[in-house]
């Protein structure tokens, strides 16, 4: 075959350059599995003044998209520029070309993917993105092939490096959140802005996209219930682990039961979680990934990995141009139905509220060291059914005016219910600070 | 699209029936995510006494694989018979009629795979197989897409769930291993004859196959060294766990370096290995497997799942006749190349030999309580370059005749002079029993 898949490229920062690295470096495997070589037409930068001759030849590159979305000659346009516009206007413009898309932007596909997919559909053009979701663990293939004949029922995961690179600096060297947030900005972890990738975020975009696989509902990220890790202290790690367990930042997406079969609600949360130390989650360390995938005929299925990083991301963004490429060749652009995705074939699903979930705790209270205390605080606990499995109370230091720790697992309970209890105990005479509460849960 | 995709099964036993029972069960969704139904217009079944009414219609029923094999109609064989024959002239016969073909069948793809991929590709059919590595585990599809733009440098998993069972109970009961075998064959995990799982062919078998993809060489069983796991002793699980390791029986791929920069040969082994507790091969337990896959871009990267058993074996499949089918309704059979797994396009490449392995070991040595002992077995680790890092004698019981236990940890040590030392000590007097050799790996 004499054919040639021709791409353009938008965006040339970390992951850009990465992926014009393996394009050049794996030429020839590439050309002998995708059945054709990848010619990269041209190569969309922002800036400038910054040098890419190593990658990139003079006549490659440019900084006008109009070169590549305006190109008739290039058949798949990478966008890995980021962000909601205008990488967005471009994606739209290129399906409306009929030029299949690679993306790694999750912002853009948890917002308006289902638009999106839609357009891809009437254009019987690809858009694939398995780099927009956990870098190089091939999550996206898995949910959208592997598991094309199951049904999802959860999918539990740790979706965001940054986040878990400071928590597990704050476990292990006992740091507290700041000091682990500057090491991961001097390691080139974190943004020199992390607020997405710390308040969970990133986490939503990208349980938006898995979930919307995982169960073909269509969903937004304002159906997650958020919670980030900017308030987790150096003291509660080390609480978590008198208890055997350690606190992740956990992305939940599961299908809850309905009356008479029915599919109920999803319940779909990030947030951090105190995990047993024994759970695989639990040793997924650093920068590392995984998702931890439940289907009804699988069973549990878990896969771990770098969810970022340029090589990671950049590697696959390459396999997804080889399998865009693939349908190219053959005249098979569209194979796999956009049905899991598009708006046009997925209805709405109702979301749990935030209150309405039902869960375990930790809960952890400073007090002073006064008598009576601590028989108001399980008081308030009673009054609002939150049963106690487990309380600890700390020795107290002979003379010292510091407050003393009082910390509570709880069995399962409304969290419309610990929300009330941790406001009323804060009314209470002897507390010393406000309390803490984290969700435990079992992963 | 008024097109049915139209599938006979060849083989009904529990993969066939939970084929059946997903095809049945999920049919509305399938039909969704696939683009059209699918229709099963033949099972030919071996025994005609069981029933299968539950599954199978008896107009679908039948006894004589020409029913499927010889029907112009039949779009896709799934072949789950098993076994080299007569499955291997079926598959053949399948591919000639330009049928394409799913199957679970390991042991013959091992063997024949690269003529069967050779004959697929001449007919323009696919020939897909995800069900025959690791049951539900999609390793299959993410060695031949996710990873179509990386290189594997090494992959090292845990495919066989029998022996992993087996070697979990012996860990954790302290089970001899005649009695965990049994318990395995009560919990349905082992065959009546459970040789091929338990002596490492069926992992050697799935190694073939995995190291086929992901090194692109043309490999067969008999390359890879394989050593089981019916020597090992509840003592040996003791004397692990007192270095902070347990035991598994590890499928291992690497492509070792050559002179400068070539490729040198591949090293292709299974065994069973101490691995540290801390590695996340080693809370792999029970009937789960685990692949672990390094890229030269990727990095690390595990899959964990269940390997064996009906549902998830029989969700593979169904994925795999959705893939097939996405392939006819798009005619873009064959969109995968066969380049990666076909004989026509494939080298044979050099396997290292086992004696010139180079690792380190676990001794374990049965002395009788004489003096000078312990001097001549260092004296005989000396003399063969076997460096030793850790050793440990356990403490005599006064009066006791029973033999001494010394255990030694090796640093690296090439595995001819270990054998060399091994039958060199079994010569010494005052050696109460066989010594026993078990790998150590880092994993």
């Amino acid at each position: 075959m004499d054919r040639v898949i021709r791409v353009g490229l938008l965006g040339c920062g970390v992951v850009g350059t990465g992926t014009l690295q393996i394009l050049r470096d794996n030429a020839a495997s590439l050309t002998r599995r995708l059945g054709a070589p990848i010619e990269v037409r041209k190569v969309v930068a922002k800036d400038r003044d910054k040098p890419r001759h190593d990658v990139v030849r003079p006549e490659q590159l440019s900084f006008d998209p109009e070169d590549v979305l305006g190109d008739p000659e290039v058949d798949i346009v990478v966008e890995l520029a980021g962000g909601l516009e205008p990488a967005g206007s471009w994606v739209r413009r290129a399906l409306k070309a009929d030029k299949s898309v690679v993306t790694a932007n999750k912002f853009l596909l948890a917002e308006h993917g289902h638009e999106l997919f839609g357009l891809a559909e009437d254009h019987g053009v690809d858009l694939y993105f398995e780099a927009a979701v956990c870098g190089g663990i091939p999550v996206i293939r898995v949910l959208r092939e592997a598991l094309a004949s199951d049904s999802v029922l959860a999918l539990r995961g740790i979706v965001n490096g940054t986040s878990n690179f400071i928590l597990t600096r704050m476990q292990q060297d006992g740091l507290d959140y700041s000091v682990a947030l500057a090491q991961a900005q001097e390691a080139g972890y974190a943004e020199a802005d992390p607020s997405l990738d710390v308040n969970g975020g990133d986490a939503s975009h990208k349980l938006t996209i898995l979930a919307t696989l995982a169960f073909g509902a269509k969903l937004v990220p304002s159906d997650v219930a958020v919670e980030g890790i900017e308030h987790l202290t150096a003291l509660d790690m080390k609480m978590a682990a008198r208890f055997g367990r350690v606190v992740k930042l956990l992305a939940t997406g599961r299908s809850l039961p309905g009356w008479d079969g029915a599919p109920g609600p999803l319940d779909l949360r990030v947030h951090p979680a105190l995990i047993p130390t024994t759970s695989p989650l639990a040793s997924v360390s650093g920068a590392l990934n995984a998702v931890h995938i439940e289907g009804e005929r699988l069973g549990p299925c878990l896969l771990t990995g770098y969810g970022a990083g340029a090589m990671p991301t950049a590697m696959s963004v390459v396999s997804d141009l080889v399998d865009v490429g693939r349908n190219l060749l053959t005249h098979a652009s569209g194979r796999v139905p956009q049905r899991a995705v598009s708006s046009a074939h997925l209805a709405r699903r109702a979301v749990q509220a935030p209150t309405a979930h039902v869960g375990r705790y930790y809960l952890r209270f400073p007090i002073l060291d006064r008598p009576g205390v601590l028989a108001r605080i399980v008081g308030v606990l009673g009054a609002f059914d939150v049963p106690i499995e487990h309380m600890l109370q700390e020795s107290r230091t002979p003379g010292s005016k510091e407050p003393v720790q009082v910390v509570v697992l709880t069995h399962a309970a409304r969290d419309g219910n610990i929300r009330s209890t941790i406001s009323e105990v804060q009314r209470l005479s002897g507390i010393a600070a406000p309390p803490v509460a984290i969700r435990l849960e079992e992963a």
